[in-house]
């Protein structure tokens, strides 16, 4: 990754991603957390961000606080602009893949084609989709910020799961079933997976006694 | 940074920048390179960074190669797409400064207002500008990668230094006049910088008996 072939020079003094999972003794990937509005994917991303922190794990949550106030503050909200917002956190989400960090990206991201671009974008393996499944019908009466009152009023046109459309993922690497687990559960859901695939190393202590 | 004021559940999930200065031992920044071609960016940038790596310090430059053929792979160089190049570059470096990074950037960057609408953009302190500083003569004697010599015979028309302005920095906080200077002089100008800022705390071991 980041590598220059034909600079010598440069060659000599780079840092590649491999040099950093040896020295960090974890490797980097990216959780892309996918699902409706309210389906949990900001909380459970910042619930594992801070869990991999104290295990000492370099982390980094991108979500609409920082991305869409930020680096995408230009872009609206047309089927272009959206398709555009999807590939810059993409890249984004390489470079800090290429640094050595687990980065968790908590965007709604309804559209198949989208995601696929972005795991394509990856190098293999270190996309992992994981999918906060959970019926609309929840995640309509959970409605932290009041979006959902906002749709069904008609202040909001469009919006995905009541009036635009989801489009399920077909194979994610995790599904969290977040009407069914509660946020625990779906941190060592997460936790399993990465130590199962050898993102990271660590032996979790066992939660009770006769506990794996 | 990255703080979300009003929903205290977010909060409670959070890692913030200070937090992870604390556990990292260090603090982030952007030590942003500015100068003309072939004045020494990409190669101080990548010397530094691997330099800091060895040191355990999480570090990542962001250059042309990982930025324009990635995230802004959609922007050409007429003024306003390199104006929002630089945006760009800024953004992802607030990102990587609040997850603890230490960035390095290598870009010309021949406006000042471009450079100073980024230093607006990141936490007081934190914008680190370091000049490149060498004469318009030595860089094209250098030349690289021969662009020099393609913007003399004609083949490029406009080229900062040559047919296109670059407004020096007027208060930089690091000067690397590289016509004078070797690479390792310049390396420990800047890591004196950071140690003298308490970005880091790290003792350098003497390179000679009465050194330092």
């Amino acid at each position: 990754m980041g590598k220059k072939e034909n600079n010598l020079y440069w060659h000599k003094h780079s840092v590649s991603a491999e040099d950093r999972w040896e020295s960090n003794g974890y490797k980097s990937c990216v959780l892309w957390m996918t699902g409706l509005s309210a389906s949990g994917k900001s909380t459970l991303a910042n619930a594992v961000n801070k869990r991999l922190h104290v295990m000492g794990i370099n982390s980094y949550v991108l979500d609409g606080d920082n991305i869409r106030h930020g680096l995408n503050k230009d872009l609206g909200f047309n089927p272009e602009s959206r398709r555009e917002n999807i590939r810059r956190i993409g890249e984004v989400s390489k470079l800090f893949i290429d640094a050595g960090l687990i980065v968790l990206t908590a965007f709604i991201s309804p559209y198949r084609e989208d995601r696929e671009q972005v795991r394509n974008l990856i190098n293999s393996g270190h996309f992992i989709e994981v999918y906060t499944k959970c019926p609309v019908s929840e995640c309509e009466k959970r409605d932290p910020k009041g979006i959902y009152k906002r749709v069904r009023s008609g202040e909001i046109k469009e919006f995905t799961g009541i009036s635009a459309p989801y489009e399920e993922p077909e194979n994610p690497e995790i599904i969290l079933e977040t009407d069914k687990m509660n946020v625990d559960e779906c941190i060592e859901k997460i936790l399993d997976y990465l130590i199962d695939n050898k993102f990271i190393h660590f032996i979790k202590r066992p939660r009770g006694v006769f506990v794996k």
